[in-house]
Order: C-alpha cells, then sequence, then structure tokens
C-alpha cells in the first residue's frame, strides 16, 4: 500500500507518526503543508480531516488522523516491530501511558510553548507558572520511569516515546527563547534538573531515521 | 483469570468500562467506591492508581487504568467479540472517534455538568452557553453518523459507542435540572433536536446488562 502522511513542520503530533514511521522502515510519501498558507486548511484537506489538522495518514484510500489513532492503525496494519509492545498488558501499560501525558501533562504543555512562541509571557506569567509546575510534576513520574528502564515503558522503544518525546522536544525549544528565560530556569537544562530525561532525548536522537523526522523550520531558525 | 472493577457510581468513564465488560460477557467483581466518602482516595486505591481516579480494572494481578486503555487492553486480551472492530482500518476510525470525541465535546461537556451539579449556573453562564454550542457542533457530527449508521461507527456496537454515551447520558441529567433549565432548552428534548442520537440511546439502554451498568445513585435520585 502506497502511504501518504500529511504533516506541518514543528507539529508535535505529526512528529509522533514521523518516529512510527521510521521505526517500523515503512517507506511513505511526505506532504508537508505549510501552516503560515493555511495548507492544512485547503478544500483538499479538510476532505480528508474536516478540522484541518495534522497529522493525516493516507494508506491508499484509507485515511485516518488522530495522532495515536494513527500510531494505532499503523501497530495494527504493520505489526513487526510493535509499538504497542508484545502482550495485551504491556499494551494496556503503554496506551495508559499516553493517555495520561495527553490528559494531564499536555495542555498545560501546550498552553506554555504557544505563550511563548506568541510572545505572551509577561501578561500571562502566573498561570504559565502554574501550567509549568504541572509539566514538572508529570517530568518527574516520567524521569522516574526513565531513570529505572531505558524507555518510557519498559525495555522497548514503543509508542510511549513517541507521544511524549515531540512535546518535550517543544517546551525544551520554548523555554529556550529570552522571553521565556525566567520560566526556563525553572526547567532547564535538563541535563542537571531531568538528567534520565537528558539522556533519553539523546537515544531518541541517535536513532536510526531520526534527522529525516526533525522539524525543518527548526534547523532554519535555531 | 479474576477480574475486578473499582468504580464511582455516575463516572462516565467507569460506565465506558461496565459497558464493554457486559457486551464482551465478561464476569466480574464489582467495587463500587464512595466518591463522597473519598474511597477513590484511599491507600489500596492510591497504589493501584497514584492519580486516585476511577475506573482501575484489576485482572488477576494486573492493573490497568484510563477508560480508553482500560477498553483497548479488554479487547486485546477478550477479543471476542470486538469492541474495536474486526479489521485495522476500523479499529483505527473506532479509536479516531474515540479520541476526537475526547479532545474536541468532553472537557466541554464536563465542564457544563461540574457547574450544573455545583449550582454555579448563574455566574457562568456566558461561558457555559460557548460549552454547550461548541457540545452542540460536536453532537450534530455525531447526529449524522447515527442517521446513516445504528452505531456510532459502521454497523457494529462499539468502543465508540461505549466512549461517547455516558457523556451524552451525564448531559441529559445535568441539563434536565430546574438551574440549568436555560441552558437545557438549548440542547433537550432530543427526541426533537438529535432525534438519531435519541433513538441511539434507546438502543443502548435496551442491551442486555445495561440495568447493571447504570448509575445506582441516578435511581435513588430522579
Amino acid at each position: 500500500m502506497a502511504l501518504t502522511l500529511y504533516w506541518g513542520s514543528g507539529s508535535p503530533f505529526a512528529w509522533r507518526v514521523m518516529l512510527a514511521l521510521e521505526h517500523k522502515r515503512l517507506a511513505y510519501t511526505s506532504e508537508l503543508l505549510h501552516f503560515d498558507k493555511q495548507e492544512h486548511q485547503s478544500p483538499h484537506m479538510l476532505k480528508l480531516n474536516p478540522r484541518g489538522r495534522v497529522p493525516v495518514l493516507k494508506d491508499g484510500d484509507y485515511v485516518v488522523f488522530e495522532s495515536l489513532a494513527v500510531l494505532y492503525y499503523l501497530d495494527l496494519k504493520y505489526p513487526d516491530p510493535p509499538i504497542f509492545g508484545a502482550t495485551p498488558e504491556e499494551a494496556g501499560v503503554i496506551m495508559r501511558v499516553c493517555l495520561e501525558f495527553q490528559a494531564y501533562a499536555e495542555p498545560s504543555l501546550l498552553n506554555i510553548c504557544e505563550a511563548v512562541f506568541g510572545n505572551q509571557v509577561q501578561g500571562r506569567f502566573e498561570e504559565l507558572s502554574d501550567a509549568l509546575h504541572v509539566v514538572a510534576r508529570e517530568a518527574r513520574t516520567i524521569e522516574g520511569r526513565l531513570s529505572r528502564e531505558q524507555w518510557v515503558v519498559g525495555q522497548q522503544y514503543s509508542a510511549a516515546d513517541m507521544v511524549i518525546f515531540p512535546d518535550i522536544q517543544l517546551l525544551r525549544r520554548a523555554l529556550a527563547k529570552p522571553q521565556a528565560s525566567e520560566l526556563g530556569a525553572r526547567f532547564l537544562p535538563m541535563e542537571r534538573n531531568y538528567p534520565a530525561l537528558a539522556r533519553w532525548i539523546a537515544r531518541i536522537e541517535s536513532l536510526p531515521g531520526y534527522e529525516r523526522t526533525y522539524p525543518p523550520h527548526w534547523r532554519e531558525s535555531a
């Protein structure tokens, strides 16, 4: 089947799917949409996903979106290597950790990133401090997991790593901006505050195919 | 394996899992926790789920929580009848619809319900009107699906129905309260405004085992 991924540079949701495609060594056509030109809202894209959001994966005539559903589909359709574990028990834990991250860490994390990239930190400092407090609590839980194991769930790279990693990279990028320096000092450098997470980031960055998943516009503007 | 479900009366998340257990005809020990006595935050429960939330499913020594992860685990472990479809393609759509509902409808829906049950409608009327607007938009999409098919995704009762149904029941209950009458008039009666959804509710209410899943305290206080 011919796989086509519609994605946008810097979308953590799209990045998840790219990590899965690389890990499963699946060849795919890459359709990079430019958010600034509203290409994700084109008539063609709205026909694929009426919400106009990425990622959207086409597999032949079949269309799937919502990043976690895409990971789930890919794992059922192309099971080797698995990204939701080898047993129902492992699968349940991996899915649970993905859902916990999305429910308890991600809303606060994305609020921070949007505020930083939208240059709104000053006016919202208290709210963003609270949000970072929430994120830090979840990060400590993940740090605990990664201080015992190589990967977020157990001994294999899984959907849990793929879901969490792009958000952490986005947060690091946001908190390294000058306008976020006061917030950033509470979280960064990760090598000091979250050493196991920092080692895990380096581990993923060294995976085969990782460079192809890296947001292209992040290279241009450091 | 001995299944034990820890749940609370009226938790839509726990209700999802009960619907799945009934549909799969799995025998389980029911451990009803009383929220008003903080039983979901007991040391025993916090050991099973540090967030102190329900549902929690034990299967022998194995523990899983986050309702969608529980549904996923149950379907892998006890696949007949399936609740995530018969093919990867169906599974992807069912998971996608579950995740869309959780991302785009549920936060607004739960805000409304919490405000109504907490008697805060008056002070937050504008915000709740906006929230109901969001919910109504998502409900129209589901209405469209149900006007073409018997179930939310395709021709079989699935996890998508199990995820959405308890939230809709909770919303109906909230909007029928006297303090929500003005909001309620924009959504109810569902028989008039969302006829396909109303028929779908009746369809689920007539399923075998449904009565065992109905929140016990809803019977006591009409």
